[in-house]
């Protein structure tokens, strides 16, 4: 079974590895979200593609859900003795390497997709990890200027994302997401592949804004989906109309989406999306994503630890058999 | 009193650190090397600057002479990890962060007498530290080629410095010293203007050929140093016919000069120098090199501690004033 996968950074990553769990046998290809990534130190840091790989290659700080398991910060420590910032955003030395890396190589002219792959070729994730695109794709937040003019003038200012999500910590209102340079850029090489030939395509519990929907942003990857003939299921990041993990309701209402299971389902829509998970306490639900020309089930979906993740993937790819049929 | 010194690494650090204490009133201007400047991982790493750097600064690893103390080195064994080497340069976690910001600053259009300065603001090395020239020059070393043709033609390559130097620790045979860019190469800004208004201009002892030499390489300098009207000291490198650390006698050799401290003195010349300090043990050698029109003095020139290095430093002040009047 060949499954393709969008993902964002952890709840994607944990998803990824219920799944590779449910079904180890399974050919998945993850396409993963880099409009996140950021150039700190002149570095390229890719985190959400990074935080798969250390995921599924069982190198990630497992508590914390991003960066590396036994981490040190002495690179780190050094740059603000230097004065050198931001200090917001949490590098360690492991981490450091992956970056150095990365960036030497893309110095010496690979793609990141041919990065992605020599990076994966250490950690064995199991999946074919591809970035979304190999061109730059940054996402912005717009949200109020804090040195706007005293006269009462509204002024607005673009920040990249992790500023706005790491050292913000989204408790600004944020105005409106834009994935920067997305509109040029063109799908990683394997990624229209990977869906033209996908038996079954997943949306993991990962923002629908800033991760999935980045990557649908990229010309030609909604269209791909949207067209291709096989089920396509997600899972929502939304219980109880409150994201399970980090901040999605605070970028759904930058973009006018309530944070409910069922607005999230129709916020893809039917065209894009065959199939929709809903935690049990969503169960209400059901009936208007389905109204919504969706098939809709209500099934436990706290990822507490890898068998319940792997449940849900298998209720995910239940659903899309379904669908099949 | 304005005292310019040209320094290589541990020699020219250690040295500088025994002349701020005999005089700590005076303004010391150190034209660093930066022939065996490399680029590694990515990243700018000029080793003779960072040596004199970290020693004056208190950041050095004392018994090692190069790199930090209290150093750790997660990001070297990431790297290697991913199978990206060399692994025969040590560069620990702390050291990283020196290169990361060099490089970053590199990359943002500031010249290496730039970075070297903002590094120095966190160091305070108490002298004003400029790197020879803010081009790339990069001393080369032709070795035999260990791949050459089996059927006995005699083939050569060149190797960078460090590669020779660390990796192969000069035990292969140096049939010449190339500093390679160094034609091209003008001196950093303030270079010239320290030399010309230098009151005394001294040569720590360190390595000749390699690092004094390729500072005198840079298109200039030597003019400079040979026209100023002051006294030009030198202190000798090689003690009893033998360099008193690191492996001068190698790549003197592929410079056609003999290893003793005469020698090196002839090697300069009475053109560029006005006074040589030669080791008690060299006393013998007095004679000969105030043949060549060099003021000698027999002196102990083993810098086993900053008191040791300090008298060493006054007696060559003492010198360069016998040498003035």
């Amino acid at each position: 079974m060949r499954i393709v996968v969008l993902a964002g950074g952890i709840g994607g990553a944990r998803f990824l590895r219920g799944l590779t769990s449910a079904v180890p046998d399974a050919d998945i290809t993850v396409i993963g979200n880099t409009g996140d990534d950021i150039h700190l130190f002149g570095l390229k840091v890719c985190p959400d593609l990074d935080t798969v790989m250390y995921t599924l290659g069982g190198g990630i700080h497992e508590e914390q859900g991003w960066g590396r398991a036994d981490e040190t910060f002495t690179v780190k420590e050094e740059l603000a003795a230097y004065g050198v910032g931001p200090e917001w955003f949490g590098l360690g030395d492991r981490d450091f390497a992956t970056h150095i890396v990365r960036t030497q190589m893309i110095a010496a002219g690979y793609p990141l997709s041919a990065v992605t792959e020599a990076l994966c070729a250490r950690w064995q994730p199991g999946v074919r990890l591809l970035p979304m695109t190999d061109d730059r794709v940054e996402t912005h937040v717009l949200i109020d200027d804090p040195d706007a003019p005293a006269d009462g003038t509204p002024a607005r200012k673009a920040v990249h994302f992790q500023e706005y999500w790491v050292r913000l910590r989204a408790q600004v209102p944020a105005h409106a997401i834009v994935p920067v340079g997305a509109e040029q850029a063109t799908p990683a090489p394997g990624v229209l592949e990977a869906i033209a030939a996908a038996d079954v395509i997943l949306f993991p519990p990962s923002n629908p804004v800033v991760s999935i929907g980045t990557i649908l942003a990229v010309p030609g990857v909604r269209e791909a989906i949207a067209k291709a003939d096989v089920p396509v299921v997600g899972l929502s990041p939304i219980v109880g109309d409150a994201p399970v993990r980090g901040m999605a309701d605070k970028v759904l209402a930058a973009v006018g989406v309530e944070s409910t299971a069922a607005a999230v389902a129709r916020h893809y829509g039917s065209g894009l999306l065959d199939g929709w998970l809903v935690d049990t306490v969503d169960a209400g639900a059901v009936a208007d994503v389905e109204e919504a020309g969706i098939r809709c089930r209500a099934v436990p979906l706290m990822m507490t630890d890898v068998a319940a993740t792997a449940r849900m993937a298998a209720e995910a790819l239940k659903l899309a058999e379904e669908v099949r049929a």
